[in-house]
């Protein structure tokens, strides 16, 4: 039997949500990265639909937010639905929008999960650097010291993979791969942790649902809005719209007249059983249906890995964690685990910053899942037990807005930590900023050219710290003189002291400066000049100066107000590469925004 | 000497913007089309850089605007510079927006014209049925009758293609290409042009401008916006912000100090000659530049074609218009000229309309190009000659003002013919409208899901004509009953005369339905049921029933204003395929809507 020896500084086992959002991030750091999937193709149909608004605001950072737009459709308005006691039927209690629209610039989407998967696909095809290697399965896997070797090799663990399709047994193409990291998005039964023998805690249910996704033919008036509906007898659904005017419906399999109590085995169930179901669950509207693209039967179960690394080894997605799909968080829980954790790794492996920053993958991570857990339990027991009235306490509805933050994706708030700063030292500056909790977005002019941009446009994915310099307004007394001294302060510094990546000429931040002066009113040629940075072929970087000032169609000029930014006072913000705010301080404090940079950042000696 | 024969239904020569243009439209019909281009690759660089507001529109019906957004710049600011008598200086008389914003949903957007025209290979590609053939260069053309050949030939134009870079003479890969209809879009020097003799107006002038796409160094302010600039003995000047930190220059090369009168010959020309002068028109501000992408120099010259068609051939973009680039608007017009002409060819190769509907093309194209020889004329002697200074009328300010809406492209306006109505008949309508203009478009709340869209997404460039029913507020009395008869009516007679294509089980219109009643009023089941297309695999079509309601986010609710309808009243409106309005009348008046249809959809008989 012969291997083949190779190496790689990232490899990624599986191509789901979670691994494939993991190879996009690694596509932009110059590293190797392996991305190895069992499977021969990727996810044809069904599975997992809901795209949070945080998710959306991640695939923007790439540029891929729009290709989902065009697919998906909108989850718009929440419809809930009860028992009229009179006749039996069902009755719409009330119809409301979604989710609060301040929470996000996108709203939730809803498309199959293939099909983000292909447009991750692509997006990595664009990149050209790393490519989906399927039919290729980890069968054996060697840490550091497991096997008598040197602890200081620089590639660590030994991960053998095959070729699935080779049914003859021959293994001419097994080969070795030698990674700095590993990452395991390979997802519920976890070949990885099951290898490292990593606990979960575990939580079982007796409740079975079933999940179809079928273009109906109805007359039920709500059939493309998001449908929580209790039928009593009829028991409960989950009604969503879906992309080429497909339907999915979730429908509770136990309980309920003329059903075992824990609900059918999975053998037991068919398609015709849940459109019958489905149809009965609506009376007095009719449903038949034209086109079945995807269904099945799931036991509600839930399992949460007790620890999210183990030496150089990573897990994310459903690999670290599984839930019902009733929220429609999985898909965005895991892709979200392996944005928060790459740009870590490839920081670490690209030599900028100091490994012990990979120790808050865990401390960041845990907790999200730890609350999926909570709101899916609550959630699920609401559906099954809770009552669809108004003003219920245990009913989805109020579920569904007590989670309004956590199921958009941006109530999501890191505690501190060598990445994330003290809450209390700040709150004067950015009042209405949280330490630790992504930045929301904030349309602004650009000084040069006019252009309207999301401020989050210009946070994207590019492995960069962002730091946002809001000077307050240049006219007023000691602006100009102060945000002067910050520029010497701030090029003496950073330049000379923590600028690691020098030597390629490239930096691992990047600065904006945000005023809030009529963008006509003054030249920006002198002073602001400290913010250009002058690049030998590329010109003035024009795209970052902004006025937070009304621009011609007049959606702009409320930025400093939204964050809780004083004018006369100013201040800076500091936004990690995922966009999560990090440090915020007084325009002043150089040194404290040095303090912070120091605590991760590798410094390098002048020469 | 081999020829191969071959067949096609339409022939397209040339893939710059206008012959992808043509293949993209032609992508949307099931026939045949060829396209061949002698060049061996697409635009490198520089060359058209203007992307007007209905180009936009246009790009965006085929679903292609937003991948413009992410490479373009938007121009936004208008920044006009004349002399300082005192100091002999440039100084800035205004800034102001570019074009009123309410002339589009898009602003003007410029990016070089390779990268357009990267982004309509990609779309044909993914669409798969035309691709561009290259090296590929017609030589020889014959018409019907020409050869004595019989004149009902199905493929009367013969076109013989070779290789461009077969250079050893040798001519196996020749071929006859037999065509229904052909499109000439080769350009200035047009091949086909000459071969058929077709004469143009032909406008000399002396004058001549030099252009280069550079990445400047420079302190002056608004090296960002457009800019008009007359620096006297500097010359005229302007500047374009582009991608990338380019910047275009457009620069007088005749007049001024030191330079011959009537400018200098090509040979004589140099990029640092550009520079130079460049750098003389901006002072007191310094230019250097660190990287040129592209430079050339261009005399000012007008030429228009007599003749838009000669038989089966038509002619569109440079080949039938040639003028100075100053307005950004050659790429535009060259593409529209398209875009207005393949639907009606393909319609009649598909065999749904009346060939009578070609001579449209003509009609309606070369008043635009006339008009684009006016706009042209005035606005280079406004740089050469005209003031700069505030209030002027020959100045480039009051020529910009004049034809805002021709510039955008969006007051096209085509006169009265079998396609378009005539305007006195239904003004008191739409009294905001005008048959023969595209629609603006208004953003509306799809009644099923509540998701906000701009109607102009639903008029998407897929070969039908859309009838947009507005029936006004169905709570108001006598509105619901009147809708009935309409769809009664409608149904009985379109749907029995008309239908030439429902043996293919499509029909050659779209209907929507734009209700001004709250969406959260009524339920839709009943009645609306006339207005949801029930396809047998694809289930209803949700996303044609639409309120001109205020939505969650308030930006809604104004489409009967804008359009100026009376929601008492109500009324239809046509478009055509390319979302012009071909017909408006009140919702009592099917048979006026049937006498429009019928002057070009043939009929078929009942079977």
């Amino acid at each position: 039997m012969i291997s083949n020896d190779s190496y790689t500084d990232l490899l990624i086992i599986g191509a789901g949500p979670a691994g494939l959002m993991a190879a996009c991030w690694a596509s932009q750091y110059a590293m190797t990265t392996r991305l190895i999937d069992q499977k021969s193709e990727r996810t044809k149909a069904g599975h997992a639909d809901g795209i949070n608004s945080r998710t959306m605001e991640i695939l923007d950072s790439f540029g891929v937010a729009d290709i989902v737009m065009r697919q998906a459709v909108g989850n718009m308005d929440a419809s809930y639905w009860g028992v009229d006691e009179k006749t039996g039927n069902i009755r719409r209690i009330k119809c409301q929008p979604s989710q609060p629209q301040e929470l996000s610039r996108f709203d939730q989407m809803l498309l199959n999960q293939g099909a983000v998967e292909q447009i991750l696909i692509d997006y990595l095809d664009s990149k050209g650097r790393v490519h989906v290697e399927r039919g290729r399965k980890a069968e054996d896997l060697e840490l550091p010291g497991r096997s008598g070797r040197n602890g200081d090799d620089e590639f660590p663990v030994q991960v053998r993979v095959v070729s699935t399709n080779d049914e003859d047994g021959q293994c001419d193409n097994a080969e070795v791969i030698h990674a700095r990291y590993v990452i395991a998005c390979d997802g519920a039964r976890s070949w990885t942790s099951a290898q490292l023998k990593v606990d979960s805690d575990v939580w079982k249910t007796e409740s079975t649902w079933g999940v179809m996704d079928i273009v109906p033919d109805t007359d039920f008036p709500d059939i493309r809005r998001a449908c929580a509906i209790q039928s009593g007898d009829g028991g409960s659904m989950m009604v969503v719209p879906r992309e080429n005017n497909l339907v999915r419906f979730y429908l509770q399999m136990n309980g309920g007249e003329g059903r075992s109590p824990n609900g059918p085995e999975e053998s037991e169930g068919s398609l015709e059983d849940l459109i019958d179901m489905a149809e009965k669950a609506l009376r007095p509207y009719k449903l038949t249906y034209k086109h079945c693209d995807w269904w099945s039967l799931y036991p509600i179960g839930r399992r949460l890995i007790k620890q999210y690394r183990s030496d150089r080894i990573f897990f994310a997605g459903d690999a670290a964690h599984t839930h019902s799909p009733k929220g429609g968080q999985g898909m965005n829980i895991s892709m979200q685990d392996s944005y928060n954790l790459v740009w870590k790794i490839a920081a670490v492996i690209t030599g900028s910053v100091d490994p012990a920053i990979l120790e808050t993958y865990q401390l960041e991570r845990r907790p999200e899942a730890e609350q999926l857990m909570e709101f899916d339990t609550r959630l699920v027991y609401a559906y099954e037990e809770g009552s669809m009235e108004d003003g219920s306490e245990d009913g989805v509805e109020a579920v569904r807005e007590k989670y309004a933050g956590f199921m958009a994706g941006v109530a999501v708030t890191y505690p501190p930590s060598m990445l994330i700063g003290k809450r209390e030292s700040n709150t004067a500056v950015a009042r209405n900023l949280q330490l630790g909790k992504r930045l929301p977005s904030s349309l602004v002019v650009d000084q040069e050219d006019g252009c309207v941009v999301h401020l989050a446009t210009k946070l994207n994915s590019n492995g960069c710290w962002k730091l946002l310099i809001f000077p307050g307004d240049l006219h007023s007394p000691g602006v100009w003189d102060r945000l002067s001294v910050f520029a010497k302060e701030f090029s003496g510094r950073f330049n000379n002291h923590l600028t690691s990546q020098s030597k390629k000429n490239t930096q691992p931040w990047e600065t904006f400066l945000i005023h809030s002066s009529p963008r006509s009113s003054f030249g920006k040629s002198q002073l602001l000049g400290a913010f250009h940075h002058f690049g030998t072929e590329l010109g003035w970087d024009h795209a970052k100066t902004f006025a937070d000032d009304p621009s011609y169609d007049g959606d702009t000029g409320q930025a400093y107000q939204q964050y809780g930014i004083d004018k006369q006072r100013g201040g800076l913000i500091v936004c990690r590469p995922d966009q999560h705010v990090g440090w915020v301080g007084d325009i002043e404090d150089v040194e404290g925004l040095e303090r912070y940079f120091s605590r991760f950042l590798i410094k390098t000696e002048r020469t």
